[in-house]
């Protein structure tokens, strides 16, 4: 049987050379259809291929529609009437699950994970760091890094100063996907490649990595960094911070479960279970020292943190009077704040 | 005699469907003059209305120009050259101080705040929230979030990208008010809504949520939650979190008095009186257990933290040799940092 | 022999009352070659001089092909050919190193800071703050701050509401300057006059001042205030937060060696020397009193943390059993994460 792993018609944009910077997909497929999945490989082939000029791109799109595949055709359409222009139509069929090896593949990736199609760790993005180019972000959208002094000179030149918004290898998810029943404060702190689940509130002190993200319903006021994942009903209290792998977490994979509540200013370095809480301002890393108590309040001995890893119902906090990092049982189990998932 | 509580004329955004986004009112009267209501309330009448067409928009504003409100006649003769129009203008007359029914209100009340008309719980915004729609706030103004995907691909097939700047129920201040006397370094983090007094600085890492704000002079580099107000001469430093009634700070209303500094990435949990210091780093939660001491330096016992709320001159550390959290006068009054205030 | 300090050729941006607002220069000079200065001064003069039309700017350029300064006129023959025009083009030259006396010269020593030419602390910024104009950064431009309401009422009467994006008296650098081999996830967060060495990633977390930077490599997701340098190969963790000499680091200058991790949600008051790590969480002051341990585990007494300034190959963490601040010798000198400082 035809089978693809992922199927994107999208646009997007390469610099001078030709060379691509970013790509769009309005509605990228996971596992299409096998008839699509045939259409597509019968006539462009895998990989990733340019729609030259308009005509081969009304070809395809008729296909497409014999495969009934009228929403991938239409978008086809709308990105094909004006070509050959500056933005390039590309197809991009994934016989198989590979690390991304061009930017349209990577960009493909990334937006299914912010449409929900695949989870966070749930697509192979290795080396997708090396695969990116370094783009600036304008008001006159995506410009090679070094291509950009040029650019300025050029619109300033023309009395329209050039404005950059940032120089990275990953833009902002909300200019390729708006996932539903998510509000967020301010769109360049979700890169690319963020899941966030419906009934996510990402507030302007908020941050999600790609690769990361919330189950939902969860409000996120604290910083989520690559490859962590936030289970349902699990708040994130202002400027917290919850350390990836990357950055200071080493080998163990940091989560969140769910209903749990890390305290504003506070941070985490090891995995947590479900219900936990973690004080406003204390930072729990992997190697804290911790004292923990029983329901009768008494000391049971001191634990490095990351013995306490995944499990649930757990208090963490500084006892003020004397210093000691404590564990509780949790036994106020956050009663939610509905007020704060519905509003903010 | 004829009243109205609150006037606004302004231009606003709709979707596809005819429901409003949001109204930008240029200059928004709290309890207008007698004879300006009177001739509101005898031609359109109270309430949200849209302005049909250019002679409407004429013959109204010479009603104005007649009741001597020129400035909100010239409001409208620039908002009404072009009707119809994509952009749809609109007065919106409240004769009582209720609960925001619809966007044009709500929206109204927000800029009443900002405009310095009424402080923070000034005006009743009761379910404010759900009388907001959710908006993508974009290069193209605002959108309607269920319709960004069309408007997107739309966009991409253009060759001009759609800039997805946020999605929330909130914009930004600076969009519709600029209070005068106030700098902000990123204008996405200060919600329409806040109350920025005179000579107030928010730098880029400061936050103001609606129905929240300073007094100014102030220097903001933390995060003032909703309904928080700073006193005169209170400086926020970098990160530091003012928890809000809505976000763990419980019943109590939180605020800062005049000439207090919260240290960076410091936290505070109570309502503070004046003079008043927490040092960098320490989370002073309304729960937090405090050694006081005098000012010959002896322990006077500990308290909870809430039990200090609104008290003046307390200085609040912890102690880095033993771990407590202590409270001692604040001998240290604030020689504020005028350097700071003017420059940053 | 005829000398400059720097030299500008560039076009700004000014109100309506000919005031200058800012100024872009895409490639300034620091101690531009003498047959260039001579060819300035012998033409224009000393100072800053706007070029009134076309034929003058023609004349000017020709003067610096025959001193051997193509680039400079390249430069000025694309801001000339409209004049005159909204945009102004001027020529900044400095005969020596004066505090920035008008907003040519002081966007002339700005931009000097971020194209690499000088260090931070390297000119003379002396009264800047009182010589930049407050300005609203918008889609449209720089625009004064006090001009900005006639303004919104326009563009929105005109259908096309104005973004106010920051009013500040610093704009981003990246609307002026982009250093080669740099990231920068959110520009608004980095102020032109920062000084980004090669392989410096600015997090969307991280933030730098005006006259502050680093080296390079390094890796910044917290605050480098104004004035702070940190040395290469040297990380600073989410929202940790950098004293400056404005914002409570006193007298002291605050800088970072090489090769040192500061936490995230750490703070650092005093500068430090090479090989140091701030454990994450811990906000260390020049006043916190800190408990030095020997390379044995020993107590060997207690002093402020000011008393350790500048010293190498130290570590400072809050004992998580007993609360107190502890100084320890550095063992794990940072095995700095390659994957960090390519990727992130």
């Amino acid at each position: 049987m035809t089978q693809l792993y992922a199927l994107g018609i999208g646009r997007g944009t390469q610099n001078t050379q030709g060379q691509w910077l970013e790509v769009f997909y309005p509605a990228p497929l996971l596992n299409p259809p096998a008839e699509l999945a045939a259409a597509i490989l019968n006539t462009v082939g895998a990989g990733t291929h340019a729609i030259k000029n308009t005509e081969q791109g009304q070809r395809l799109s008729q296909t497409l529609r014999t495969a009934r595949a009228g929403e991938q055709a239409a978008i086809l359409d709308g990105f094909c009437a004006d070509l050959p222009a500056a933005g390039q139509t590309v197809i991009c069929a994934l016989p198989t699950d590979s690390p991304p090896a061009d930017v349209p593949t990577a960009y493909l990736k990334l937006q299914l994970i912010s449409h929900r199609l695949v989870r966070p760790h749930g697509t192979n993005l290795e080396g997708i760091f090396a695969t990116l180019p370094n783009v600036a972000w304008t008001n006159e959208g995506a410009i090679d890094a070094q291509e950009l002094p040029a650019r300025q000179h050029k619109a300033r030149a023309q009395g329209t100063p050039l404005q950059v918004q940032a120089v990275d290898k990953f833009p902002r998810m909300t200019d390729y996907v708006m996932p539903s029943g998510v509000r967020i404060g301010d769109a360049r702190r979700v890169r690319l490649g963020a899941y966030l689940g419906a009934g996510t509130t990402v507030m302007h002190e908020g941050f999600v990595n790609f690769n990361a993200g919330t189950e939902g319903p969860n409000m996120v006021e604290g910083r989520i960094s690559a490859g962590v994942f936030i289970g349902a009903g699990s708040d994130l209290g202002g400027g917290c911070s919850i350390m990836g792998t990357l950055s200071g977490g080493g080998e163990l994979i940091i989560s969140v479960g769910k209903d749990c509540l890390i305290g504003a200013n506070a941070g985490l370095g090891i995995p947590l279970g479900d219900r936990c809480t973690i004080e406003a301002g204390l930072y729990l890393t992997a190697g804290t020292k911790v004292q923990t108590i029983d329901t009768q309040g008494r000391s049971t001995g001191a634990v490095k943190a990351k013995k306490l890893a995944n499990q649930s119902d757990l208090l963490f906090r500084r006892n003020s009077l004397n210093g000691t990092v404590e564990c509780l049982p949790n036994r106020a189990a956050i009663a939610l704040n509905k007020t704060l998932h519905q509003n903010n």
